[in-house]
């Protein structure tokens, strides 16, 4: 098998063939493929596609790489999630305790936020003593006892998924329909789970500008964890506008926090509450009543225990920023819109992500939002805080967020969060 | 700048301002620009093609990241010839010497070969005692004593194109037009020639298959001639058919000194002398008369010279291979075609072309044809020999050939030579 016979394959608009697929994903994981000929490869299946076969058989090909989890063990239904990335996404730390609470138990490996989008590990570190690094037998050990588990993928878990994320990012060919959905599956089906609900973001602020993109790629993993015995629905949700006001690590957690206290943003709320809806239906636990769980307080409890579970402390205060700078209304008005692009960009900017894998991020640092829209302003009224540890962050992110909140005259029409449903 | 835009920038169809292609083309060569990065954009660019503004600026920007030689020292007008590449193209041999003795000095900077298609380099060097490496003072001294040089490219010389050429070359990224007229074109204005004569080929035997692309080849890298000041043409010429009898090194030394002493195969004479004619008339020379200096004997002259200033022997036995096989008719008939393609991939695995570009290449391998178009044959005559210092590669060049020569009933129609003229 040649490699420049697979590159001409896919550049020339052909279809690979299974052992196509399986030499090049096998053959670069073990680096006898460069980097440098898998990039092309990646930038040709960007431009030029792949068939629903192709994309199973490259998935199965990454799985095969590592190991599979056996989560067999576990004596209650196992149901995950997975949300393609946004601003103000921390319906992960909510919904994870809420679904062990109603019965089913949720392995949830999670990544590290990169480019404008958080990324969970990075929010829960926020918390003191918190560890994200598990071994398989602590993952499992811990779905059992507590139910819910969030931590980092081991270095077992798909390793081809783990090399080729990382080139991707670098080469520009990280929105491939068919590599995100094998990156996504891929990852979540050598986790072992039975069921997976998808959160397929669409907006501004997602990597998906357009729903039928999203709708394209929902419907492309659905088939994939069929096609591997994982119960898959997605939905389509927006991600034009950041869920909820905070967007930065220590404060997500403390507005997840919040929801688990029974209050909380109506936005992340309403969606944490589908979301779980649809992962208690797939584990086959229908009868489930997430609201009045996470009315009851059972939903915090299991919260408290997964945190500490893995060394957190739950009731430790989080870190403040050192530095804080209001923005304001100019004048009274309706808060037409909040970009989460921008916003999102701005969080980046002020130390809350990383431009590269290896740079750490700040707890404390992010954008918090006074107003969301449909808000009434009056001139003079805070629209957002920028927070950062280092002062020096604050001007960029002031130019980035400037005019990423617009206020107008009249309300906008409201936008629904949930936009679509596939499965 | 951000190596990501600028890669997004082209795969999104958009056009590369002169300051990214700038800034990439200088940042690969530094190395800041990892291969993945460049490989990622190389197939962008193939896929989404560039602007003849886009085009004339990279290529700009590969002379810029090397020196570009001044031959003003030099009395004579100076023109080169380029050809694309094709099997049996041994025409620079005996097209170099009759262009210096008709008056012009003609600076050939020429490369190894790669894949089927032989290098110039490698063809001269089984001549005993020639070296290819000149240093610049060399390769201007030469010029101006002999008026004909034919050397490997200094290190200095478009740098960023040695680079880039090298990584399209593992990562299936060859058969850019943009990528191939910039490549080209960079290295023959960098070396300091007044005047250019191309040789584009078409055919199976030709990097371009098609006659439109080739077409399009050829004006993009006539209009880039002219606006660095090279005067540049084209012509389009068949590579269906190997050229002459002889394919391989040491064996087309040979027949080219055929040519210079006045006889050789008809097609090689052909296109000799309209390359000379063309080279001519662009250097300024239109009352040259190619044809009576090729039949006066001042071309061999020029030969002997520009051979023995490189350390050459130009009377020295040409080595003998050790393994023969000849191909024998299995009909009577007429020859209806000798497949380029195929003959070239044969002489390549006999051992006349490389692998991998530190591959060494064997002098007297290589196919050596009886038969050409349009001659007739009887069952059992020779079609064509196999030669190879190494008998183990004598059967994979048997099957690659077997088929290359086909024996019909009826003559085939006449193939011109000459297809087109762009300039």
């Amino acid at each position: 098998m040649n490699v420049i016979d697979v590159i001409l394959t896919k550049r020339d608009r052909g279809v690979l063939s299974d052992a196509q697929i399986d030499w090049v994903v096998d053959a670069y994981t073990r680096g006898e493929v460069a980097d440098e000929q898998m990039s092309a490869l990646a930038m040709a299946i960007l431009l030029n596609g792949m068939t629903a076969g192709e994309i199973a058989r490259w998935t199965a090909a990454m799985i095969a790489s590592g190991e599979r989890l056996d989560l067999s063990s576990v004596p209650r239904p196992t149901v995950d999630k997975h949300s393609t990335g946004g601003v103000g996404d921390k319906i992960t730390l909510p919904l994870t305790p809420l679904v062990a609470a109603c019965g089913a138990a949720v392995p949830q490996l999670s990544g590290r936020g990169l480019g404008h989008t958080g990324g969970t590990l990075d929010k829960l570190e926020s918390i003191p003593g918190w560890r994200a690094q598990l071994s398989n037998a602590e993952f499992t050990a811990q779905l059992r006892d507590v139910g819910a588990v969030v931590c980092a993928a081991g270095e077992g878990l798909a390793p081809a998924d783990r090399k080729l994320y990382a080139l991707r990012d670098v080469t520009g060919t990280v929105e491939a329909i068919p590599l995100i959905a094998s990156s996504i599956m891929s990852k979540k089906i050598a986790e072992g789970t039975g069921a997976l609900v998808l959160d397929v973001k669409v907006g501004t602020g997602a990597f998906m500008k357009d729903i039928d993109r999203a709708r394209e790629l929902a419907r492309t993993m659905v088939e994939l964890g069929g096609a591997h015995g994982v119960r898959t629905v997605a939905l389509l949700t927006d991600m034009n506008t950041p869920l909820g006001y905070a967007v930065g690590n220590a404060m997500e957690v403390t507005e997840s926090v919040e929801v688990l206290a029974g209050g909380g943003p109506a936005d992340v709320v309403e969606l944490t509450l589908a979301l779980a809806r649809e992962m208690l239906d797939a584990a086959g636990l229908p009868d489930a009543d997430p609201a009045a769980v996470l009315a009851g307080g059972q939903a915090m409890d299991a919260w408290r225990a997964m945190i500490a579970a893995q060394g957190g402390d739950p009731d430790a205060p989080m870190p403040a920023a050192r530095e804080t700078e209001l923005v304001r209304a100019e004048a009274d008005g309706v808060v037409t819109a909040v970009d989460a692009y921008a916003i999102g960009v701005a969080a980046w900017r002020l130390g809350a992500g990383r431009a590269r894998k290896e740079d750490p991020v700040s707890a404390a640092a992010g954008v918090f939002l006074h107003r969301r829209p449909g808000d009434p302003v009056r001139a003079g009224d805070v629209l957002y805080e920028l927070r950062a540890d280092d002062p020096a962050r604050i001007p960029a992110a002031r130019e980035t967020a400037a005019g990423a909140v617009t206020v107008g005259a009249a309300a906008p029409a409201p936008a629904p969060l949930l936009l679509d449903r596939v499965g």
